[in-house]
């Protein structure tokens, strides 16, 4: 018989106490995948006393993280506490410079601090395996990492946060409001009592920062992406971008430039007819365009226990395997750094919703400031709600502004900044105008 | 600077040509990513003067495929010959046995004598890729085989088969006939001269059986699957199931019954929500259902040149790397027999479409004939297409048929079959009748 694989587990929330029951239940079935068996030896979480429905008779309970990454009789330290910072950090550190493998669920912590880990686990030529860092079960990191290691990427993109997908969903489907959405996303616990990490865009963010090293062979950085967030969105936007044949989903979008790798998390106009508008509430979703080959979509849950303990429970038998591929696909050393997108210089096409003060020649002066920055305008459409007629069939005069909206070809969004801040100079407007940037297939 | 790997291709067409072109192109990536070099060391197809745009200086032109498997100076065999029978067969097997690592596309030699080579592979210790013989770049195959390794899998169902995806979507949009569309699909080179080994499904069936190995650790077995294909496909099926709600797909479908692993390909109407109802045109997808987790969609392209030699070269870094893993995901010792699919008992909703003779009474019947077999009606649509109404209003007699249409509830196949053919004794309606089954979520 081969020597088991010896795991010790720190952390067990719902995914940590999934993945030892998975463990458990797929006793045969994992050892003869692997061609030895897997053994949980060895776990530890905040309280012993917790009821977790676990039976762990025979395992050992240990006193912290570090006890465990640094345990002699542990080949491979599974993280589940999360946090980018103690105990998860030094407990992942300690645990690789003892060359053990590592298998963690921390998006933060590789996000943060994937580099240095990465470097430590070439040193020690030990495994660091995260596929359930981002997308849960959904084999984003795998494919990315082993699947098109011969393929240039020219774009990745996707939808990488359930809640702010619930969200939006929701507020196109039934015409509510960001905030009743926003409310009933807390109430059904897919958005936290602080939402502000997911839909200010940070989540994403994390996860992007990730995606794009092991697409581009950056250097993993989160203070590289742009971010927006979904806030300012509103069902007249949302009913405007059904009217053009459009969706709007907040995505993380790495794409090659020019100028670089430009990074970037907000809130964007899709087709209604491409992959990633069909994905609704909380599915996370990723599209590969690779060099001359048509996208690769991924589809599935984002988060949830069962989900994200099938993902740990694989990178666990990856290593029971012996399967490995460097953390980031490529040696550190040869990641390249890369800077925040400068996004006054994105290009692509703008969705403008501009509130018009009702004066005739409000529509002429926009689309005159637009042609002064050589804007070309795809399609207008002015909205009269509610206005009365009078008795010859003409429009009454109304204080009320209307809402006029524009969609843009290709060009620079410093140019459409420019564009329209000579709109509102010229007093035509109400507010501020609604930006959304356009992603094409 | 650690040795390279050392590749061997047999086989020029165009994807081999491109495999070539991409090892070469992507030099320095593949060298960072697998930490060796990569070099096309031997190459061999039917013609060495054919014209390819390849410069092939530098690369040994082999006598023949087994001369490369059996080159000592080759230490990975690429088989891109296609053919279940010689010369493929022989010279991967020539390949294994001298431990070599073998990477491959050929689906109908893994479909039929999968089981051979990779009891061939576990004993000599090497290694056998065959990522590219099914949805190309879609890394459908890793996933299964690495991915999920810790998921138990209940269902596994897919769009593998691109020809009969187009033809479908084309008859769907624009309401044309099965033989427009196929001829279409000859003259666009989405479909063969000889049509029958894809729109019969057999092609798919190929597929299937390589995916239910890797799913449910069957012995891979295209005999076990059930195979229909689209011929019986009518535009006036397509337009009853858009307006009940569903599109059909021809799918391969693998499930976990309380009898056994049920292997089928037959057309399905799939409900228009779902993920895979979105698929159009020339892509593939693949759906699978693990316990507990919601489904995980793959899609992307499921030919050509590109995506395929995306999926070879994966392959081939893989070997590069050292990243392997048995065959089949489990030790061929440890594969289960399955048969084939008895289809009487196969338990699902049924879309039946019947012309009706038009008597009154006849919808009376074809639902009498049914409760007999206890099978419950879900929806029943009779049309009466162009009928002239007398001065009162009354529809006049015709002895045009009628057609009638039933969705039924969960039943058992040969209920079905058994509630028709009790139809037909009662000559109530003209013709065979259609019957489509139906997958939900």
């Amino acid at each position: 018989m081969v020597a088991p694989l010896r795991v010790g587990i720190a952390g067990l929330g719902t995914v940590g106490a999934e993945v030892v029951r998975v463990i458990e239940r797929q006793e045969r079935t994992l050892s003869a995948r692997c061609g030895r068996p897997v053994r949980v030896v060895a776990v530890t979480a905040r309280s012993k006393a917790k009821k977790r429905g676990l039976d762990l008779s025979g395992i050992k309970w240990a006193k912290s993280p570090l006890a465990i990454a640094t345990d002699p009789e542990v080949d491979c330290f599974v993280e589940l506490i999360g946090g980018a910072g103690d105990p998860a950090g030094p407990a992942i550190e300690a645990a690789l410079a003892a060359g053990k493998a590592v298998v963690t669920a921390n998006k933060a912590l590789i996000a943060k601090h994937g580099l240095k880990l990465a470097s430590l686990a070439e040193k020690h030529n030990a495994a660091l395996n995260y596929e359930a860092a981002v997308g849960a079960a959904i084999p984003v990191i795998k494919t990315l990492r082993e699947g098109l290691a011969g393929t240039d990427i020219d774009r990745i993109y996707g939808i990488l946060n359930g809640t702010c997908n619930y969200i939006l969903t929701r507020m196109e489907q039934e015409g509510l409001s960001f905030d009743d959405c926003l409310a009933d996303a807390q109430r059904l616990g897919y958005a936290e009592a602080d939402p502000t990490f997911d839909i200010d865009g940070h989540d994403t963010a994390q996860k992007l920062a990730i995606l794009a090293s092991l697409a581009f062979g950056t250097k993993v950085s989160e203070s590289s992406v742009y971010v927006e967030g979904i806030r300012s969105i509103t069902p007249e936007d949302l009913r405007a971008a059904d009217d053009l044949g459009y969706r709007v989903k907040l995505l993380g979008v790495a794409v090659r430039t020019a100028k670089g790798i430009e990074q970037r998390v907000h809130p964007t106009m899709v087709p209604k007819t491409s992959s990633i508008a069909q994905v609704m509430g909380v599915t996370n979703a990723v599209s590969i365009d690779g060099d001359g080959i048509p996208p690769i979509t991924l589809v599935g849950a984002g988060a949830g226990a069962a989900a994200t303990a099938s993902a740990v429970v694989a990178d666990i038998a990856d290593v029971a395997r012996g399967i490995r591929a460097v953390p980031f696909g490529r040696p550190v050393a040869g990641l390249k750094a890369t800077g925040k997108a400068p996004m006054q210089r994105h290009e692509g096409g703008y969705y403008l919703r501009l509130l018009a003060r009702d004066h005739a020649g409000t529509a002429a002066t926009i689309a005159k400031r637009l042609a002064e920055q050589d804007i070309s305008i795809e399609s207008i459409v002015q909205r009269h709600p509610n206005r009365s007629v009078d008795a010859n069939g003409k429009a009454a005069k109304s204080s009320v502004p209307v809402p006029v909206i524009l969609i843009t070809y290709a060009t620079a969004e410093d140019a459409v900044r420019r564009a329209l801040q000579a709109v509102q100079r010229d007093k035509v407007i109400s507010g501020r105008p609604q930006v959304i940037r356009i992603e094409k297939n």
